[in-house]
């Protein structure tokens, strides 16, 4: 009898945005994904920023105690926006950041091309490419919405397929 | 005999980045502004930067609860910044506001052009010239170091002159 050990992976991604930020928790387990939970944050349009920060922080700390991830991902840059939406993009990504580190997550940036070519096959996906390349790798009835949900669960997944091989370079 | 009562005011500005967020405490009383700290939180470098949010936002706390700030004043918008410069002193900005909203502040978001006309008289004042309104104002032998700390105190002085008209029209 031959027995196989898997370490099992849990990696929360993150699609930040100070309106909807989307997540989604992915397990990874020999080459296997399975979808654990998914959906988005959301904050009223009318509401100042700072609040709106706060509850986007509150929610993901409560995220993290309720999944327990080991990893976590998040899209390292951002392409073909302007300066403000830089900025409160970058005001939601801050505080989401601050709360994987202070939960002691290894934290994980993938470039877009690089999530599209680890999810769709190749870099050029485009958006709904990867929600189909979501919903057939996770083994799910539907794409999972909002969108940001399934933005979300696309760096999770890349991040899954690319843990292993990290964790090999890392000699574990 | 007349006695005259005047609130006392304390405010906290900050000037936000990742490598160096500037930050000032003024009191403002019948018109009299004073200095009551300034000085800069740094991070190496090097580190990753959710490594360097968490030590902003650390810092940060522990300012306001040593100082214990009525209320905070930060820029309102950045101007002539690349995209990549926006996002991370957006998340410098993200964290920064988390801290403040989190202690119960009152928070004030100022344009670069109105705090250049209350510090120095007019919005086209140039960075020399409102490093020197700023000591001027506080009543310093030399304009604070560094020019992130000067920044932080023109917006806290900006906010000290704005905050008696706002809470007169408040009905305070």
């Amino acid at each position: 009898m031959q027995l196989a050990c898997f370490t099992l992976m849990r990696t929360l991604g993150i699609d930040p945005g100070t309106a909807i930020m989307g997540w989604g928790v992915v397990d990874e387990q020999g080459g296997q994904i399975t979808l654990v939970a998914t959906g988005a944050l959301t904050t009223p349009a009318g509401m100042p920023h700072p609040e709106r920060l706060r509850i986007l922080y509150d929610g993901l700390c409560e995220l993290i105690a309720r999944h327990r991830p080991d990893d976590a991902a998040i899209e390292e840059l951002f392409f073909g926006k302007n300066v403000n939406t830089a900025i409160t993009v970058g005001q939601a990504r801050g505080v989401a950041l601050l709360a994987l580190v202070q939960a002691g997550l290894s934290i994980h940036e993938y470039k877009p091309t690089v999530v599209k070519q680890a999810v769709a096959g190749y870099g050029g996906a485009d958006k709904k490419q990867m929600q189909e390349m979501v919903r057939v790798t996770l083994g799910l009835a539907a794409a999972p919405r909002p969108d940001d949900a399934a933005d979300a669960l696309a760096i999770a997944i890349c991040h899954a397929y690319t843990g292993p091989t990290l964790r090999r370079m890392a000699g574990e």
